[in-house]
């Protein structure tokens, strides 16, 4: 059969391990595919170090590699939305198909790539763009097809998951982890996108439209960042059996689906609690396989190329298939998408974690448990410690039964207006994952 | 799109989950699919209570669904080597696609039976076949594709995790657990199978034929079970920072394939270590992607369900495709299979436990290092006990580095000679899984 043409716009790290694996592995992948992947452009700035382009013309225009008429494959690695979104457009204009690891491009203008890719019958490929190297999208479009998605509940934002677990493991604080992650190359010099969440909430964004059939809808996922976390709070988890894990969180109700990123407590018996590192894993339960969980790098030169070449291994093998025949992007017809709501944050529902500080009076206790159960809030376990030596406050600790989101934010509202309740009160969210 | 007409051969657990998911989730899969999947025959001996067929005509005979010209895809859940075999090969013949769960079937009879669809340009799905409803097979053949890969590991028989489970977390007996397993139904009536590996050895060989494009060489598995093993070895793993696992492993080694399964000791802190239950995980190191992990629940009527629906799906979807822009059944093209030896387990690689009980004589601990070292046998770690009460046995228990394991049946001949040495000296693999 006659070879797959690739061009491949960007060359730094993830574009750079992609030609570095299709070439090592050239071999294997043919034995796969059952034809040969041929580099024929790159487009880059400059060189990578890491990665030597051999015969293969490098052009500094990536337009030039969507609109060369020898491409069958654009890549795109360029990262950011402006430029991307206009040459993964003008690629498909251009009848070839498009792959790329650009999480924040799919979730914010996937529905419009999507729509002229299908218009043109072409493939968009983005495995990349969540979880790196671990086949997520793969296992959700089409290994669990046989399911109504109940939930999904993922660690996919590997500098997040380095951060907390440093603090957990040798008590360091937030802010010096993440100094160190930055040195290390982990985390960006602006690390907003990685510790406010919006990195996981672009992932989190793409699995929910795979997952529930929904177009993607990145302005209404809400995220909190990892930020306000203090140690304190990540050994009274501790202590109580759970682990503060930075989570993304898509769930089906009656009323809608929840899309959340946000601190979570996790039993620590939970496969998910273990997850350490910079690694990432993704728990996705279905109405007839039930809980499954995948689990693997999250980022780096060779993992995320590693989804990049399958992308461009499942292009080759069905090149010549008539675009019906194809596995529709994201998982469901692209007729077939319901206007099925995403929820308000108020709307949504979950079992919190709750860490008071008051004056050491009588009635303290009282008062916060009459407060709670006034609006319905079931308390599971409730703690209070000796007054702090430091400053002579009481801490309660207590974790409470699943409960709307607004009916919390009242309970805290009225905590708060406890004369001995200093503020603010700090609340943390828990999903058992069952 | 024509709907998809599907043939359910077998009704018992899972040919009941599998007409009952395809019933419930009947719109959603047809969103995804793009076309409607219809059941228009099954063929059972008797009723199955937890399935109401409903107008689904019905037969006793087997092969009449192999031969209903009606029937786009035959579903193969009736189990065993001899009548399943016929069927698979009737239904090829007669041009039907042929999804089966059957992993005894596969891994004795695949090459044959995946000769037969590649002449007849039919697919074969089996990702039931494997750890239930966990697309593993899928990932390894899709997901990975761009890798070579270097090793997997699983734990792909969940009898034998649930035994080893309440073996270490209760302290109970191999006999006591596996009486348990019997009453709750999870393990057979004759649990040979399941407890000597040999059902893990079945999906081994299918997941060691798609990650290395080998065929299928179930008869040089190497298979060991856990019947032998004890409540006092499981403890010293726990000591030691380890547990027992039964592990399915192949490996691929500059000398062949390693197909190995057998008990394992495992590092605590390794996901596999903490997969309990009767839940599945497979493990698979590829050069790019690194380690990866897959986990769920590895049977049972609905979760076996989700894989064998899911292989309906993608039937569905490439219904009308060229046999050759297909996904090959075994990852690699057909006629780009590798005759890459597997390895007899004598030329297999792996560090050990052993736990040597002998006699309290003075230079006992000194014979068993030298015998050791002589053979280039590393000990990574020694303890000695002291002697036990009922027999005034002293236990000597050691882990050593990776080594052949011809060297290691040699040094153990050696050490039971020693005339203080109590045989049998009990010997465990021991694998990092990094």
């Amino acid at each position: 059969m006659k070879p797959v043409k690739v061009g491949i716009c960007g060359l730094g790290t993830v574009g750079g391990g992609t030609f570095n694996v299709l070439k090592r592995n050239a071999e294997e992948i043919t034995r796969r595919a059952g034809r040969t992947i041929e580099v024929v452009q790159v487009a880059a700035r400059s060189n990578n170090p890491l990665c030597d382009t051999g015969d293969v013309p490098v052009t500094d225009d990536v337009f030039a590699v969507a609109d060369n008429p020898d491409v069958d494959v654009v890549v795109e690695l360029i990262g950011g939305y402006t430029v991307a979104r206009e040459l993964v457009l003008r690629a498909i204009e251009n009848g070839k198909h498009v792959i790329t690891a650009n999480k924040a491009l799919i979730a914010v203008y996937g529905n419009e790539i999507f729509a002229k890719a299908q218009e043109k019958g072409v493939m968009v490929g983005f495995e990349a763009a969540v979880a790196g190297g671990v086949p997520i999208i793969k296992a959700i479009r089409e290994g669990l097809a046989a399911n109504r998605i109940n939930w999904l509940a993922g660690i996919i934002n590997g500098t997040g998951n380095f951060i907390l677990t440093e603090m957990r493991e040798k008590g360091r604080t937030f802010e010096d982890v993440l100094k160190e992650a930055q040195e290390r190359g982990y985390a960006e010099a602006d690390p907003t996108f990685d510790v406010e969440g919006i990195d996981a909430a672009h992932k989190l964004t793409i699995l929910a439209s795979l997952a529930f059939g929904i177009p993607l809808q990145f302005e209404k996922a809400y995220t909190e960042g990892i930020t306000q976390l203090t140690t304190e709070d990540v050994n009274y988890a501790e202590a109580l059996g759970y682990r503060i894990k930075h989570l993304g969180v898509a769930r089906k109700t009656e009323q809608g689906i929840e899309l959340r990123v946000h601190p979570t407590l996790v039993p620590v018996e939970q496969l998910l609690a273990n997850v350490n590192g910079v690694m990432n894993a993704v728990m996705v339960n279905g109405d007839a396989v039930g809980s499954t969980l995948y689990y693997g790098a999250g980022a780096g030169m060779e993992p995320t190329a590693s989804a990049v070449v399958a992308d461009i291994i499942d292009v080759a093998r069905t090149l010549e298939t008539e675009p019906g025949e194809r596995v529709p992007a994201l998982a469901f017809q692209a007729n077939a998408l319901s206007d099925y709501p995403v929820l308000p944050i108020e709307q949504c529902e979950s079992a919190y974690y709750l860490r008071i500080k008051a004056q050491d009076h009588p009635g303290v206790l009282a008062q916060v448990a009459t407060i709670l159960s006034e609006r319905g809030i079931n308390i599971v376990s409730i703690m209070q410690k000796e007054a702090e030596e430091h400053d002579g406050l009481i801490p309660i600790i207590l974790l409470t039964h699943r409960v709307v989101e607004a009916r919390m934010i009242e309970a805290i509202a009225a905590l708060e207006a406890v004369d001995s309740v200093i503020n603010p009160v700090v609340r943390i969210r828990v999903e058992q994952l069952d």
